[in-house]
């Protein structure tokens, strides 16, 4: 035998042939500023607290998870405020398997899922996953969105669930409430709002769970991967009416969310507080290389998220290439003449201005 | 306002509508023997070994964890052993999203999964839940099949995948090689067999997994949530041809393993022969079950799991709300005049078999 078999030759959806993993490089360089995850580990005091609790849940882990996970069900909403209660929230093995919950209730075979281009790559995956169809909407050129606008490409499109990303990934751009009421008006489906930078925002930005209040089509979600620095722990958790978190309940897998990850959350999130405390450091930083992006004659987008989006690159893979050989990982994400880099300590990000300053020009 | 918002009012897929969560009953009964779970709580010592990974997963769980979970694919390899290899292995958060990424790959809309019925319940929410219809196959009087009988019904129905579990929940029910071979032989579509149970069968049994050599359309999926006690961490796996391998990454959401995941699977592993002490002390309580309902006058059903279903149960909601009353939960799985009980502690089995004995008759 030792023949090997290929991908082609076992029967595959027809839907999936041809298709790729999707995912980013994982390479070990210094300097990795490519996925926008939070580069400040969690602090000692708070992972010794989140170890404490892990020990508890080890006791018990040879049985079932609590299905429900009120307890941490119960900590977003306290945590989220403004009245919230645990019926209005649910939560996944990172925000991805949320949103997949939600498409997999509200979309599906033959229906229609509307983004407005370019926003999170893993949408449209996510919506045909599950057998439904991406619609691509469109920005204005600085990649914001007016409230007319983005409600009549709503009305237009007509899909069974609108994803909104606030403050939007790849670009950083932030988005008015004023967007997503107007959204929400013209939308016949489910309206989402992603808001897993949120925390990156100007102290004074509103979150939109101040709009769920009257709106059951509406839902909110969130991810500790990024302020709360928990990548690594795979949680993400939404916020919506609880009918709406019902209809969750009838898709997903029981006992999605291990005792260790429930366990884990809740322990970070009673120390909110701490895992914060880089958040602000963070901002600081991201705007650091706003400025110098623009000294050195890139063109910088606003940025609301922990992320800056560059312009006015020549080049792209050539600089991106040129960043690699100095040991910084930075992100191509596709947009002719743009790069994008996540804001990293101190020291990280002045790793990558001090790299980029050394290539010179616009390569 | 005020006004509650019903499910109903949402716009939900049409195929969900009126269909309630699954799950069975989570109640705080002294004697909780409904969900197959391994009642033994991981050992001390063990539980000391993950906890010092996981503390050492903390310290990068700001940072994605390696998609790829390398390490953790190597040691189930190396668990399963028979020359398997990494590039054989797949993971998910519990041996159920393992087989949803299998029938997101191999099913979704317009596609068909078959089983041998009564089986696992959740192989058709699952099979539903990617579009797919769920073909249901039969059994003889014994929960036996023949591989006769199973492939022609296997030819019959024609199915895009083929469900067959090893031995069968909820029966129990031993399944040779031989009959798997056939099915293998009759079948167009991918074949899973799954081993949930596997390490409560005899000493002697053979694994499925004997035969992937040569047969790139075969699966055989695992989890740790039993003989590993386990549940609460969420750890399944399958082993099947690097093609088949490749196709489940596809479809499964990027890091969908979390770092804690990994480092506590991981270090059971490590453990395993610690882990899998429990196992004969399980099937010895099995076997005391067995015996001991037959002498109550019941039919208990041949078992090579970790529970045992018995028949002549004149009223099986009656006897299961007496259990209940005395402090004993068990699982009412459908089948007329069956229950089933899961093998505890010798304390817990013999809780069990008393409440039985003191309830009298058939009830």
């Amino acid at each position: 035998m030792g023949r090997v078999t290929s991908l082609d030759e076992l029967p595959l959806r027809d839907d999936l042939r041809g298709l790729t993993p999707y995912g980013a490089p994982q390479a070990p360089l210094p300097v990795a500023l490519n996925v926008n995850e939070n580069t400040h580990p969690v602090p000692d005091e708070v992972a010794s607290d989140i170890l404490d609790d892990i020990a508890l849940a080890l006791r018990d882990v040879n049985r079932y998870p609590d299905r429900e996970f009120t307890a941490l069900r119960e900590g977003f909403a306290e945590y989220l405020g403004h009245g919230l209660t645990a019926d209005q929230i649910w939560a996944g093995n990172g925000s991805n398997e949320v949103l997949q919950h939600i498409m997999q209730a509200f979309a599906g075979p033959g229906r229609t899922v509307f983004g407005f281009a370019p926003t999170y790559s893993m949408y449209p995956l996510i919506a045909q996953g599950t057998g439904a169809s991406w619609v691509a909407g469109t920005r204005d050129d600085d990649y914001s969105l007016s409230p007319d606008d983005a409600a009549a490409q709503v009305a237009a499109a007509d899909p069974d669930v609108v994803m909104v990303c606030a403050p939007n990934n790849p670009t950083g751009t932030p988005l008015g409430l004023d967007v997503i009421e107007a959204v929400y008006e013209a939308a016949r489906g489910v309206v989402i709002v992603d808001e897993a930078y949120f925390e990156f925002a100007p102290h004074e930005a509103v979150s939109a769970v101040t709009l769920l209040h009257g709106r059951p089509r509406l839902a909110v979600s969130r991810t500790m991967s990024k302020a709360f620095a928990f990548a690594g722990a795979r949680v993400g958790y939404v916020a919506a009416d609880p009918a709406f978190i019902d209809a969750l309940r009838l898709v997903r897998l029981p006992y999605h969310l291990s005792a260790l990850t429930q366990a884990a959350a809740l322990a970070a999130l009673r120390n909110s507080d701490t895992m914060l405390r880089m958040v602000d450091e963070i901002v600081e930083q991201r705007d650091r290389i706003s400025a110098t992006l623009e000294a050195l004659g890139f063109t910088p987008h606003e940025s609301w998220s922990n992320f800056v989006l560059f312009g006015g690159v020549d080049d792209p893979p050539a600089l991106w290439r040129a960043l690699y050989e100095r040991g910084v990982l930075i992100r191509d994400v596709g947009i002719p003449g743009h790069l994008r880099v996540s804001a990293g300590t101190e020291a990280e990000t002045s790793a990558f201005l001090e790299a980029l300053a050394s290539i010179g020009s616009h390569s």
